[in-house]
């Protein structure tokens, strides 16, 4: 169990990591292996105080180096599903679970692209969580769009499913003759009241349920009950969400979109979060 | 003619100065020579994301340089007025006056002592600035109390007043025979509707004015229209205060006082400043 767990590996969550141990919480900070912070892509940073004309990706490397020493903990992966447990909260991060006291939402502003009727079908048979929902369909047909190459998760649907669908590039071996693997590119998600069939290229699949795992999941899938304000998450000045205990800073709180501003309310989140 | 004035030389005002620099501002950052930054006492910072273990001084070190290569203006002293100038603001500080489109306050919170009934006498007598308010002093007594050593000024107001009693610790020489340096302790300031005289130690001394040079402002003397709140300055999400085109940013703007919140909300007011 941990006092607090902070999503996302950009300058947020790092400050607001510093922080959390500062004040002595046990904390841990969730971001995929290959950090998708867009901090990595820039080659020159000059407003930042204190770091001069830094990379982006140096940076992310001191600052993970700093946290460490700092004692938090680190994990690696996608964070699929936030889950009310009476006072607490489970987090679902491919095949495991992290309980936490509280939570501090740093994953920036990257939004997922979507396929075409994939929010008309949201929680009509398609699904962000193999843990969450695979037992829903037991013996049933199913397609997974793979993006994340964690094949724990493909052999949990596959043991439970009747059939699979995988629409991959990545070069998987599966022994299990209930899998198929398609090349091909998604062009539509159709149905009545639930999925029906997915159109690959010029191909229909029926299918009974729709697994998508990518590298980002949208505030909605993560918490459904998040109140945003024009796509950002909707804080008051010490960080708090409308959730109680879960708090957010950085880039998924609006502009501007700075790493000093993404710092301080890293620093304000975590103290937040460190009274009560 | 600057586009932005920082006032306040800690974390805040340089961060506030580098994004100004970087949204092509003429920007200048004025505090004392001796920099009176409460980092300055601090041996060893932990949580501000990507320095180590860095002592305070070493910080305003770095920033002073990172600020200087990328083209921030420097001016030591104590800013004592903002005045209203139609469209743009007047900065006095000593004898000098800087012109500005906007203002970023950046004091940090410390906050200066006070004489016994002060406040009392404010604008009945007591000034903090000799070159807004010495003419009205023409030919009369005053007394300075002199914490800045800037012996300028001195010499103006000794130039206009008949009678100037100094109290200082200074090793100061004057040629000036209407000068006469005290070394005592002020108990008190006394009169009905204005100064009439001080007390020093045991001694009563009768004064028409009263100058008071320290080397903290209280915000309501910088500008007295300044909205404040619980003693920090009113601010909104994009660190403007009640004064349109004056910004606002770290501890005198409420807690948490930390540097990272600092830099985070230097950033929030130079990105502010630079639009419109």
């Amino acid at each position: 169990m941990y006092d607090l767990v902070i999503i996302g590996g950009g300058p947020a969550g790092f400050s607001a990591s510093l922080t959390a141990r500062k004040r002595n919480l046990k904390t841990c900070i969730i971001y995929p292996k290959e950090n998708n912070s867009w901090l990595t892509k820039i080659k020159k940073i000059d407003n930042y105080l204190g770091l001069i004309n830094m990379s982006g990706s140096d940076m992310l490397t001191l600052f993970e180096n700093q946290a460490k020493d700092m004692g938090v903990e680190f994990h690696n992966g996608v964070v699929q599903k936030i889950i009310h447990n009476n006072k607490t909260f489970i987090i679902s991060i491919g095949e495991d679970y992290i309980e936490t006291k509280k939570i501090i939402i740093a994953t920036g502003i990257k939004k997922p692209y979507q396929l075409k009727n994939e929010n008309k079908f949201l929680g009509k048979g398609i699904s962000y969580c193999a843990t969450c929902d695979g037992m829903f369909y037991k013996n049933k047909t199913i397609a997974i769009l793979d993006e994340l190459h964690n094949k724990d998760e493909i052999d949990f649907l596959v043991s439970i499913a009747k059939k699979v669908y995988l629409i991959s590039d990545y070069p998987y071996s599966f022994k299990d003759t209930n899998i198929e693997i398609l090349k091909g590119k998604i062009k539509s998600i159709e149905g009545d009241n639930k999925i029906n069939y997915i159109n690959i290229d010029d191909k229909q699949y029926n299918i009974d349920g729709f697994f998508i795992f990518r590298k980002t999941i949208a505030l909605k899938e993560l918490i459904s009950d998040l109140e945003l304000q024009n796509n950002f998450i909707k804080v008051n000045k010490e960080m708090a969400t409308n959730i109680p205990n879960i708090y957010a800073a950085g880039d998924c709180t609006g502009e501007p979109l700075q790493i000093a501003k993404a710092v301080g309310e890293g620093n304000i989140a975590a103290i937040s979060a460190s009274l009560e």
